[in-house]
């Protein structure tokens, strides 16, 4: 492929190329690039959020580069000695197998397996020596260091950084030297450790990579990162039912950039549908349910595809139930006198996540049991076999005793 | 020996002990405290005041106390990574073993062998793996770090600070708590680092050590820190007549800090002493002979110490050549048609150490040859046998051809 239409890879959807110049000079060697992306070895349950990086290294290995999937496995096994980070919590052997053997299955329904390899940083970083480490940290400067967004806010507001915070950068920019890669690719809020690696590279007498770095995708909310401890996410294993109507959800404002980031939808037809939203010849609902589709399609199929348009349609625009309602049984210790709280009833069927959500969807309205809508949260009520409990417009469950 | 009189040894010319009462309830113990003095492996060539520390060892070996003198060859083996710091050049396996030799066998003029336990940081900081220094690192902060004089101030500046310089206090500390250590000394200089030591010890849950600081000793200019390279020094190895001639050199206000640091003067009679010269009933130019005589017997003996000060007397009291003088030889190829340039002689003879400094001696006047002064630094003269040349008042050298 020649290098424009290659560069047109590389730059959908992605924020920054540091710098184009320099990789068009790889290009041209015409050789595969080796291209990086190392991931935390904290427990996968990969969400839309996640493919927007994956997808990029999907594209970048259909063109034919070597993408290397690198599971950041030695943090893991060390955990943040502090114990003051959530996101840095020592994993046992057995748990950071498993959670790398659940993403190795997760990526490669995205990633083709036998065009990827797959590393651990652990099998270098493991065995370097405090000499070593000596070395790798006389590369690298305090004060520039303290430039890195996060140090900077937490330095100048007096929160505490331990040293050791200052070696995650300098293994992410060493695990590039020893992986030799000519890209590495991640969240814009990673720009400074993909820097990390070219400039050491640099020091090591490399030639530095290239950093490309892709916006980080909102949530459901249209505000926050998508995340699941924000529980704003689409997790790719979703049903198709549920990832549909999480799509239909979307704030209209996000559908382009969803187009852009998770979807195979071709540029040149992404810029015909904004043009059509703007001069109002599209409405944005259609525009959305082509996203939805798009998307269910890409992790399921186009039929699990056509079917959750239709029953989105007979539930949302007919105003019926969902042609398949999840079946619940209800465990049953949680019957006194043959009744139940309501609020414990929407817990147990998986409808809330807690008692405080079901009281508050309860006292939004939200709550109907077979088309009755419930108003007081202290409820109780006596199960019957073949009752339909609903949440929100989505959320149903059909009671089994 | 009773708990107050220790303390009395502990104090004596100390500028801080953190903390005393800490110190009290480890002596309460009634067991010989393990007391640690950690140096650099660089080339030694001790001169008074690295006497200073190593005689509150000797103090303190002397009233039962068990000494650790720790050779930090640990960061000889890996250099700094930059270059960037002149004190901490890669040294080979070889120099390191010829300089802690030479260490060895200098210190142990001081201290009593069979008293003293010899250790080399490798041993422990060589095997640890960057896992062991991530947890290390965590156990303090950026911010406390920033704290240090050096770092606060280069930090303020501008100036860089290699992240690896961050290791070096977190490996003295380390050292402490693998050696046990009840007690560190060291210079007013060393303080962040030995509290260092307390704090890692205090996180691993081992009982903190006694911080002991002492005062860095100025040199013969009164002024700075005495140190080779600055030339104000007095080496342990210098023969009787200089090491006396420079003890007498020193300015007047300097005299009773030393009778305090570097001589075994009972403290009630170094109060005396500092009374008289206060009272005028003792002369300045008596107490510091006295201070010579002191010095000169600790380091060579008695008979040599009356010696060097008969010859002082003689020469600058009495306006006579000193009785010894060294008999130096003068390479050959030096002669240019059987003459030498004046200043290349001063080298050769090792009277000047650059050809800088010959001139500038010799413009200042102090040079004179069999007695005629020298004013021209580019005069070549005529070696003859037993030729005298004299530089300042107490350099010497009879030539040998």
């Amino acid at each position: 492929m020649d290098i424009h239409k290659q560069l047109e890879v590389f730059w959908r959807g992605t924020a920054e190329i540091i710098s184009e110049e320099e990789l068009v000079a790889k290009l041209k060697k015409d050789r595969p690039l080796r291209i990086k992306l190392g991931v935390d070895p904290s427990a996968p349950d990969l969400h839309l959020g996640h493919t927007v990086p994956l997808r990029k290294l999907k594209q970048l290995q259909d063109i034919g580069h070597q993408i290397i999937f690198l599971i950041g496995d030695f943090t893991g096994r060390i955990g943040d000695p502090t114990g003051r980070s959530d996101t840095r919590k020592q994993l046992s052997e057995e748990e950071i197998n498993k959670n790398a053997e659940t993403y190795k299955e997760q990526v490669f329904k995205i990633l083709d397996p036998d065009k990827t390899i797959v590393e651990y940083n652990s099998r270098w970083l493991a065995s370097l020596t405090f000499a070593d480490v000596i070395k790798l940290a006389g590369k690298y400067t305090v004060a520039r260091m303290l430039e890195r967004d996060d140090f900077a806010r937490r330095y100048q507001e007096g929160r505490p950084i331990g040293i050791h915070e200052f070696m995650y950068p300098l293994m992410q920019g060493y695990d590039s030297v020893v992986l030799q890669a000519d890209v590495e690719i991640g969240g814009t809020d990673q720009k400074f450790n993909l820097l990390m690696g070219r400039h050491l590279q640099r020091e090591m007498g490399q030639e530095p990579q290239i950093c490309l770095t892709l916006p980080i995708l909102e949530g459901l909310d249209g505000v926050n990162k998508m995340s699941k401890s924000l529980g704003n996410h689409i997790g790719i294993y979703e049903p198709p039912a549920e990832m549909y109507g999480k799509v239909m959800s979307l704030p209209d404002e996000l559908m382009i950039r969803y187009f852009e980031l998770v979807t195979n939808v071709p540029l040149a037809e992404i810029r015909e549908i904004e043009e059509g939203l703007t001069r109002g010849t599209l409405h944005p609902r259609d525009v959305k349910m082509r996203l939805a589709r798009e998307i269910v399609a890409l992790y399921h199929d186009p039929a699990a595809a056509r079917e959750a348009e239709e029953a989105f349609k007979a539930v949302f625009q007919r105003g019926d139930l969902p042609p398949e309602i999840p079946v619940v049984s209800l465990a049953g210790e949680e019957l006194k006198d043959g009744k139940i709280w309501v609020v414990r009833l929407l817990v147990q069927l998986g409808l809330a996540q807690s008692n405080s959500e079901a009281r508050r969807l309860i006292k939004q309205g939200g709550v109907t049991i077979d088309g009755k809508r419930i108003d007081d949260p202290e409820l109780d009520i006596v199960p019957t076999a073949g009752m339909i409990i609903q949440v929100g417009k989505r959320r149903f469950a059909k009671l089994k005793l």
